[in-house]
């Protein structure tokens, strides 16, 4: 070991610490080290600093998650092209797609009413597709709530199969078995339609065509 | 204080334990206590008996969550009268308000293909409902997986709304405020759509409405 004192100065100089330097380097950690690591002291041990020099910039845990989400949200692609409806399924995919890929953080947005700079951005274009597509007002903001609900469980739920020891396959194969199982009495559909059940195809998909269709077919009606 | 030694005999009797009398405890201290307070020795504590006895009928905490989740999911009320369209819709309100009534219950089923028995019971209801409606098996299969997905959701959110300190409205004036404070250039919709953003009315309702009416009209296809 060297007793030598090293020099503050010959030390690689530290980046300066901003909220937006410190929402990146959380998504860092969550994606390198999982959920339960990532904590406002880990993120602080990797910036080199201490975590009340974090507090400064990142409220919370909560705050910072929150930011972290909006982050993810900000990477999402916005359509250009294709008539309307391709474009809100589009919008709608890509939105899944970014909240999927970090563990717990489509679980942030669950519940809450969208407030972040980016979530922001995601809505206000999907009403923008509504009314070139002649959707009224009101119906296009119940429906960009319902999307934003569907947005953020198929996101949970995709992050949630992405981080399962077992693969798709063998977790399917396993309910399957259980689901045959079952006394028949009881549980006739069940017990009988594992086909259909299990049945392989682009379900996030067609579930996205779903909400599409049944919105354009189910007219809002406030409450005066 | 009394020093005299009190007979175990005096005392009255424990119940014996089961997985059913832990599964029900859970979902008392969940209700009293919130989902913190929800450990393992928690429930022993309020059981009169050691942590380790439970182990002998609950697998760990995720265990006894998912049991907590079956057993509320036994109290939905299943449909008997109405329209197959009528009996599916308030099937899936009930069970939005069954997920719903107990903090962080939601969550434990999004995410993953049910297999509770009571579960089960309400997947079998939905699909002998889609049966009598004449959907087809493929298309009824994978609408049930996604009224699942909302159902989780939807009482994942409302539930949320439950333990949440401000009031529905209070919260809503909160968002309102900041939604008007956006730059309008960059946020066209957001800033000047409050009142249908914002509008009352039975949304919980739409959605589910939304919901069937779009699987009625958009057929899955499977790949063979």
């Amino acid at each position: 070991m060297n007793a030598e004192p090293v020099s503050r100065r010959a030390r690689p100089a530290k980046a300066p610490l901003s909220r937006d330097v410190i929402v990146r380097t959380g998504l860092e950690v969550l994606d390198r080290e999982g959920l339960d690591a990532l904590t406002m002291r880990r993120v602080a041990q990797v910036l080199d600093t201490g975590a009340a020099s974090l507090y400064v910039y990142v409220e919370n845990r909560d705050d910072l998650m929150a930011a972290m989400l909006d982050e993810a949200l900000g990477r999402v692609a916005l359509p250009t092209d294709g008539s309307w409806q391709e474009q809100l399924q589009t919008l709608v995919a890509n939105s899944i797609d970014a909240m999927s890929r970090h563990e717990g953080l489509a679980l942030v947005a669950l519940g809450g009413i969208p407030t972040g700079l980016n979530a922001l951005l995601v809505m206000d274009r999907m009403l923008t597709i509504f009314k070139e597509g002649g959707v009224d007002d009101t119906t296009a903001a119940w429906a960009v709530d319902l999307l934003y609900l569907h947005i953020t469980a198929a996101g949970a739920e995709q992050a949630a199969y992405n981080t399962r020891k077992l693969t798709p396959a063998e977790h399917i194969a396993e309910v399957r078995r259980r689901y045959a199982e079952l006394p028949a009495d009881r549980y006739p559909m069940v017990t009988t339609m594992g086909d259909a059940l299990f049945s392989a195809g682009d379900r996030d998909r067609w579930a996205i065509q779903v909400l599409v269709n049944g919105i354009l077919a189910t007219a809002a009606h406030p409450v005066p």
